[in-house]
């Protein structure tokens, strides 16, 4: 049997997903439905993935099979492809499994050629509606197919508009078009050195390639490394019969949401263009108008989409993303999705159904990703400030949250400022494309002059959680000359600005920022995610000021405290440094017992903040020429300071220069050199929790020792630890429990996890280092070569960003399966930075671990994440 | 039932070996055999594993069981311990289950006292003996048990000696000995704040402690990694009735071997002193007599120790070195054991014992250590320079072997001199001592001025295949000094001289020496060995010199060629670089071009050497930056020279920086980057085999892809490899098959071996990286801690010189089982420096590998051990 590459919308249904794509899948499911969709077919995912085995051809058979179902659309519509009188007309558009907005190419009005667009002329008795749709079909080929620059028709465009004194497309008519048609075909064939293809069928199937080949694009696999889509999926494409919004002022196109993607409010959500067509809405070329006002300009139609909007949502029992066209007073549904939205929308709409009755718990906490929190957790304007704050305009509230920082014109720009001195970036762009991805990504927020609540910027925005004000009409941005207009006012690059995605207020000046507060639908989703979920969420804090901030958003305890971040600290760095020129041990212990009183009073801190949860302390982890400067004139300066020679200090500094310092002396490695540190660090550690239990606290301290690799270091210093402990417990006069366990982050101790079980009372997973070993680049160093195992496809993603299942993840698990058999009780976390990722989170659940600890402002997403993980694969 | 941790030797046997150490079962053993051996007993291993368990605390259980043995021998001599009229005198010594020869400390004469010794010279009526054993006992005493410096008594020894104007020791009379005992105990007292113990029980268990206490000392340790002995094995202890060799005249001491141990012909061969105790011979205070002359001096001893001798091979199947003390006439066994022998010697016993009939095939196989080939491997002196040179004195030939260096006093030093500029160094002595051991290591060859074939410094070359020339009387040594005199001739620190170790000739400069011929007994061996190992042996070579050198000791293929060496040549070097500072690929091409002529020409080189053998080529591995020079000077001059600016040039090696060189842009992932690179080795290596091949010969070239972690990264280069190899391939129109394969070297590679099995048709395991990546420690960082890490016995060798099979070899063989599973007849080979380390070969055999790949000089070594491996575990 040969495989079924296309299948008609009537043949498919929503359950085809992976085969069809989520738009395919979803127009057969409408289809079935019975609601108003101009039927077509889908040309399968599989469809790609052969493409791309079979040297980026179409092969033939499948081919046949598009034509065949084009015949089959055809009959619906009775109307034949080509056709000099009456052609029949498509749409080509990608459609994957998961929505990938706007990165992808869409052909429209595909069919028409210098002979049938006279014929649609004379067919329709609208001769401007036909050259409008020939001359979009000659430039969106052009563009997708040819890769032509549209700029290139877009200049056209302009001068035509411009000799005929109008401002928008619309006012120009069918002869001016006409002759823009004409332009555009001669400007084709000048660049291409060919004439633009008349026979349909040659421009379906090379449509339907460019399509695939989008799959492949840049951007495309950005977007997927961002969001984890798998390339193997491939894309979907859906030819579907064309409906026209731009045959005149009783038609047009718009776009909606069956509730308010922003914040979640009940209500229909979106925008409309009359005589336009599709693009015009998202590009933002037009300024479209709010879907409430078609309830004037045409109840009937307004109700009818209305119903089928709360029916497409109560059948997928979720807030929908709607396209629509009106041809002639007609309504069709182009395309329905389960909708993007805002954090706070989803947490709104969440709990709204589940109130309403269609969702449970359960479910309603499945709707809400645990990465959009993130929206949430960031700092919002002090109000304070916000007062004084001078507006200088006021756009649309696209994206919500705060936003300060310079400006820069282009995502280029973007890029440099930020990586030059890491302060926030505002990216203002009349709009922005596709193209602007990577500058969005750096930026603290965005704002537009052009375009809509549905506009690429709104859109990118809030599914990235970043602040955008869009349409901001009073703006004129001068690109080239790098500055932007408002009221007269000129703001040129690197000038602070301030944006309000809430509001939609721009403040021309910087504005102090401050911790976001946690709204009550926040609390109550929390509420349900801890009701679901197995893992424990502790915080990594060194200061108690971050362990407050954690508490605050739930942490259950301190799973990594770095110990040296303290003695970094202006007040602590000169004993460091006299530990580090000590000569001998007596030496030694004179500098620590400088730091042991700091030590301990930093541990006090900690562990009132955790009010009584576990505290874990890693001990000296860094190497120590860290802690000595390495510049000749800092080393003269600190030798007379510390009363030494400059020979003798530098000495002392080469001494401790390392080829690899992150295979160096580091580590537990410093503790079996220098046990004394582990002492001082171990005094500190007891005598705090025996001080704060004596103030009726019940803190038990875990002791972390980093870096092990071989089950007798471990052994030692526990040997160090615990004499130490009992020794200070002992003239406490009190008891007190306590734990000593390790970092598993070196692959031998995940290969030897039995051995090291039998001394450590708990694991926890270093995996930025273990990630480093296992793969055996550094992260400092595997920049320079990380793009390009992007853009050649050997990494789909960021190892240090999300765990490598197959190889660190691998590791893990022997190290918990070898961990476990021998102390079938072990405590089990996780304390690298991928500890906040919910893909990793939900990994470390599914290996078994008992906690992950992560920054404070991730630990709701951790908590969530955690949640997710559960109801998918409960323990 | 209480363990028996104390045994007579009447109720031990040889296969107690691991409970009674060496010497006690063959004590044991010689018993049963009714030699004639003093009688005594042996305080087990467990007891001292026991007294570490047990703060180095001698437990009562012990120590009663102790006494009850002392009771029993007591017994059997018809004495009492600590009678004043008639002492029962005891030895006590240390015995591990493997001999550590001078390595652990003996007690002699102990039982002594101020009142017994009076007893003991009226009822031998000798006091010159007994107060010479009182003086031997109470310093050895002092050093071993107290650890005050022997220093301290041999100074009153040469001032008794300088005042009587005598030169040796047995020209002190029976006052002199007396004066000098009292000397020695107010010595002692002073030293110690306490008087010499007069309680013969106290002496025994302070000297059992010693002996326990000495297994943990420096030198122990060292040797025990040096010869992989496990610490927790532990040491007995034997406590054996005194025999005296002192009593005079018709008294004596000797050690010999039943074979000669130097060249391995079957004659007695030793030496002895009359009128001496042990120490003497092996101190090599006075120079002993050949064996062979006892014939003359006592003939029927000589017999009944030549008797004894070979009673003792036959029973032990192997040549024996055996201890022997005369008294008054009457001949007792002190021990014997399996001698140890040079590499030659070693060679030839086997072989003779096989044409004896004593031992099979295998048997003799087995009986030679594949290190010790290592002696026979090394340079010996240029015939023609030798004949030039001019000898300045000649000693007894005691370790063979060839050696030039420059001259160094003391074993600090000759560290010193070594570590400066790697040229070899010659350590001259008056005697060694087992402090000297770590500057024996790095020496070329030893010189003594004093001691024979069985002094310390002989038996230690011996066994560590140095080139050793002792007892060369002609030569004074002024240690503090820094030079040394011979026939008027002066020799500093520093100078050069040569050593021959099989002629005893010195020679008064530098020597050239030349690569080791190898003789018919190595060839008769190798043969053997071949028949009896499973695992193939290649060489690591980068070039036809080193390639035929390893062909000649019978490499079958090279598993290695580091393509990088070729291109840090001075006609390669600037094509590199020019290819380094390439602004785009064209211009990289451009470079790479310049580099095929010549890397195809390197290819030819070595695929005519190995005569059809395979041949492992190695793509770039390094990260760029080690082929451009750093300081500033360098980098000017290579501007000029490339027409570059020194800032363009410097910002281009700027950009190469990296923090973790290690875990940078390097192996695989260069190609990535630029896969170019790939390609010019690919037509470099097809090329070259094509042309070859024309010639007759058939080389299948193996291309081997270094650094791969991910499987994609080794498809995608196996990618361009494989459209290369095919054009070529094409182009010349002949057939050739060529494997492409990678190093699996790092941690992620081992665990996802089976994806990776996909792609590589063979397997090469790198583990000098896998060692660094599984430990998480660079070599280059770790000598820095590795010192404290054998110190706190953390590690019990170097894992960069023996696998470390607990973590790097669990990884191989989880990479072995996941590569088979996919492709069964995975090739799977070995090309890190471990691969000639016997210790490591066994490993590789039993995991399964296909063949090991090391140095040319390894070669044998490597193929004995693989007989070895096979021999113990038959595939």
């Amino acid at each position: 049997m040969t495989t079924k590459y296309v299948y008609l919308f009537k043949e498919g249904n929503a359950s085809m997903k992976n085969l069809l794509g989520g738009k395919g899948a979803n127009l057969a499911d409408m289809t079935s439905l019975g609601m108003p969709v101009p039927q077509g077919f889908t040309v399968t995912t599989e469809a790609c993935n052969d493409y791309y085995a079979n040297k980026k051809v179409i092969k033939p058979e499948i081919i046949k099979q598009i034509f065949a179902a084009l015949e089959a659309t055809e009959k619906e519509y009775g109307k034949t492809f080509g056709d000099p009188n009456d052609p029949f007309l498509v749409s080509v558009r990608s459609g994957a499994r998961a929505s990938m907005p706007g990165m992808m190419d869409t052909i429209l009005n595909l069919g028409l050629t210098n002979v049938s667009v006279k014929g649609l002329a004379k067919l329709t008795n609208n001769p401007r509606f036909a050259y409008d749709s020939y001359r979009r079909f000659i430039q969106m080929f052009a563009d997708v197919v040819m890769e032509i620059d549209k700029e290139n028709f877009e200049h056209l465009l302009e001068a035509m508009k411009h000799e005929k004194g109008v401002e928008l497309d619309t006012d120009l008519n069918a002869d001016d078009l006409e002759k823009l048609v004409g332009q555009f075909l001669v400007k084709y064939e000048e660049l291409k050195g060919q004439p633009f293809p008349q026979d349909p069928r040659e421009q379906l199937i090379e449509a339907i390639t460019a399509v695939f080949r989008s799959w492949d694009n840049p951007r495309a696999n950005t977007y997927r490394r961002l969001n984890h889509i798998p390339y193997e999926w491939g894309t979907a494409v859906n030819v579907q019969g064309m409906v026209f919004g731009n045959m005149g002022d009783d038609s047009g196109t718009g776009v909606a949401f069956s509730r308010n993607p922003s914040d979640g409010t009940n209500e229909l959500y979106g925008e409309y263009l009359f005589n336009a067509q599709g693009e015009d809405v998202v590009a933002g070329i037009r300024t479209p108008k709010p879907i409430a006002e078609l309830k004037k300009d045409n109840p009937a139609l307004y109700e009818q989409f209305f119903n089928i909007s709360k029916k497409l949502e109560a059948h997928y029992r979720d807030m929908q993303d709607m396209e629509f066209t009106i041809e002639r007073g007609k309504l069709y549904m182009l395309q329905t999705r389960n909708g993007k939205r805002t954090a706070q929308a989803a947490l709104k709409i969440a709990i709204d159904l589940v109130n309403e009755g269609v969702l449970t718990k359960k479910e309603a906490v499945l709707k809400v990703e645990p990465a959009q929190l993130d929206a949430l957790l960031h700092p919002q304007f002090n109000p304070a400030a916000l007062k004084k704050a001078r507006v200088i305009t006021t756009g649309l509230n696209a994206s919500p949250g705060a936003a300060t920082g310079r400006v820069a014109f282009t995502a280029e720009r973007a890029k440099e400022l930020k990586a030059k001195d890491g302060l926030p970036v505002i990216l203002v762009r009349q709009e922005t494309s596709p193209e602007d991805i990577e500058g969005m990504i750096v930026s603290s927020g965005i704002l537009t002059s052009r375009g809509g609540m549905t506009s690429h910027a709104a859109v990118v925005a809030r599914g990235m959680g970043t602040c955008c004000v869009a349409g901001a009409g009073a703006v004129r941005v001068y690109e080239s000359k790098k500055y932007f207009e408002v009221n007269g006012e000129k703001f040129s690059e690197g000038d602070w600005i301030s944006l309000d995605g809430s509001t939609g207020k721009v403040y021309g000046e910087k504005v102090e920022t401050q911790d976001a507060t946690v709204s009550g639908d926040f609390a109550t989703l929390m509420a349900w995610a801890d009701e679901f979920r197995a893992l424990k969420v502790r915080t990594n804090a060194d200061n108690p000021r971050d362990a407050k901030v954690a508490y605050n958003y739930g942490a259950e305890g301190i799973g990594l405290c770095r110990t040296e971040h303290m003695f970094f600290e202006a007040d602590r760095i000169p004993a460091v440094r006299e530990m580090i020129v000590a000569k001998n041990k007596a030496e030694r212990e004179k500098a620590l017992a400088k730091l042991l009183p700091m030590q301990r009073q930093d541990f006090i801190g900690l562990y009132k903040e955790m009010k009584g949860y576990a505290v874990t302390i890693r001990y000296l982890d860094p190497p120590l020429h860290e802690f000595v400067p390495t510049a000749e004139k800092d080393i003269r300066d600190l030798a007379k300071e510390m009363g030494l020679s400059y020979e003798e200090l530098n000495a002392t500094i080469e001494g401790l220069h390392e080829t690899n310092p992150m295979l160096g002396h580091r580590g537990v490695r410093l503790s079996v050199t220098y046990p004394e540190i582990a002492e001082m660090q171990t005094r500190a550690v007891i005598e705090a929790a025996i001080q704060v239990n004596k103030e009726g606290m019940k803190v038990v301290p875990e002791i972390m020792i980093p870096l092990v690799g071989e089950v007798k270091e471990l052994q030692m210093i526990k040997d160090v630890v615990v004499a130490t402990a009992e020794k200070v417990i002992k003239e406490s006069g009190v008891k007190l429990e306590y734990l000593v366990g390790t970092m598993i982050e070196i692959p031998r101790a995940c290969i030897t996890a039995d051995e090291i079980a039998k001394e450590a009372e708990f694991f926890s997973f270093g995996t930025n280092d273990l990630t480093q070993m296992t793969f055996g680049f550094s992260r400092d160093d595997a920049g320079k070569f990380l793009g390009d195992y992007y853009e050649k496809k050997i990494f789909a993603s960021d190892p240090f960003a999300h765990i490598d299942q197959k190889g660190v993840g691998k590791l893990m698990q022997i190290a918990v399966e070898l961990g476990k058999k021998v102390r079938p009780d072990l405590k089990l976390g996780i304390c690298g930075e991928h500890g906040g990722d919910p893909l990793s989170v939900e990994f470390c659940h599914n290996i078994g671990l008992t906690y992950v600890s992560c920054s404070p402002f991730r630990v709701p997403i951790a908590r969530l994440a955690a949640a997710h993980a559960n109801i998918k694969n409960p323990r």
